[in-house]
């Protein structure tokens, strides 16, 4: 079974129909199936991405809207942030190609999402916090404003071309084990929702503007590693506070 | 001087001026700025392929209109037929990642050419016939028709991530940035420390015999990852408690 099965294409507050239909047109030219949208600017069902969609309506069709990225990503096991701006944020950057190469090679069986932003403004640095990585297209630096559905078919076409063999002669057991070791996305996005609680309740901040800033520096921490399900635990336990 | 202005993207009797743009677009998005059109259906210049261009309308300007495929070739050195399809012909075929490899390390001038054909049909046998070597964009056999900017954009993309190794370099320097700024192992140990003394402060163990297993979970977590100095500081200060 290929690893495209596990790849989400997530288009956050996209604005243009066309552009929808085009990614996903380009989705099904390179084999990968499950689209989900952040907020649509223009609301769901759009009948210019079913125009652009061209043969691939089947996979509009089945789309999942959201009403926010934590809600887009909160059962995969790993998101990426497509951007070309590090907005000096700690993460590790990645390529489409070595993407392309790591999931072909993995052995573990991990569900991924791949974030692409809005057409005028990419994602927005609480999207980025989310992700474990960003994901950069090499581009020219005298014009880099890549279309929406350019950057999905670049991305698409790296992970098909990089698909081919690999991951068939998988030990399922191992396979199994290492799944149940990591923590999901939606057990690290609440436990740091729970950090937040916590932190309101205790009056952290003494200046209310830094939240924001500390939320997207606690996210970046907690993002960009790979816990597992059982140090997510210890973690909580130490901001619980005094064993119970 | 990049080999990228040696190559001309040839659209032969493109059709929809949307896509004329939008390849265009890609194609100053990759640093190509030869685009040579034979036959245009709906003549020239087209009120659409400006529309879609956005700012790559400079290249738009001087594009080169020719009645013939072979007039659109003529002064090339080589030139390659993108296409799926391959008809019987005895043509050697590559791909664009070799493609663009290839271009990257010869050390002859040699000017370019890259045919894509029209968006029902593709090129016909005697477009093909004129080329050198047909160029196959690995796809999905499911459903193959790739969309014609689409088409230009992976191509694009390949020949400009293989003339620059800038994605490798870049991932170099990037590794390095971040190796630089990782918390030295002295400010984990310390803040591991004071970790502990917070808990001990708080009373944190119902049983004290849980401390030490508790102590080696948490030194596994902080340990196991790299963190930066900045995100071990923020770690510190959210255990901290309220801001001072």
């Amino acid at each position: 079974m290929s690893n495209l099965n596990n790849i989400s294409i997530i288009l956050v507050r996209p604005q243009m129909g066309e552009n929808i239909g085009a990614a996903v047109r380009v989705m099904k030219n390179f084999e990968l199936s499950d689209l989900r949208i952040v907020d649509p600017r223009d609301g769901w069902p759009n009948e210019k991405a079913y125009a652009l969609s061209a043969g691939a309506k089947d996979l509009l069709d089945k789309v999942k809207i959201f009403q926010s990225t934590e809600d887009a990503i909160a059962d995969l096991d790993k998101a990426y942030a497509t951007t070309a701006r590090k907005r000096g944020m700690i993460k590790p950057i990645t390529f489409p190609e070595t993407l392309g190469k790591e999931i072909s090679e993995s052995e573990e069986t991990q569900k991924i999402g791949i974030l692409f932003g809005q057409e005028n403004n990419g994602l927005d640095n609480d999207d980025i916090s989310n992700c474990n990585a960003i994901l950069t297209i090499p581009i020219g630096k005298k014009y880099s404003s890549l279309n929406l559905a350019q950057s999905v078919a670049i991305v698409c076409y790296e992970l098909f071309k990089n698909s081919t063999q690999k991951g068939a002669n998988l030990n399922l057991s191992e396979k199994k084990a290492i799944e149940e070791k990591n923590a999901s996305k939606k057990e690290v996005l609440d436990f740091i929702k729970y950090l937040e609680q916590k932190m309101d309740a205790e009056n952290f901040y003494s200046v209310p503007e830094k939240k924001d800033t500390m939320m997207v520096n606690i996210k970046n921490i907690f993002t960009r590693h790979d816990f597992t399900k059982q140090e997510i635990s210890t973690l909580r336990g130490i901001f619980k506070g005094k064993e119970s």
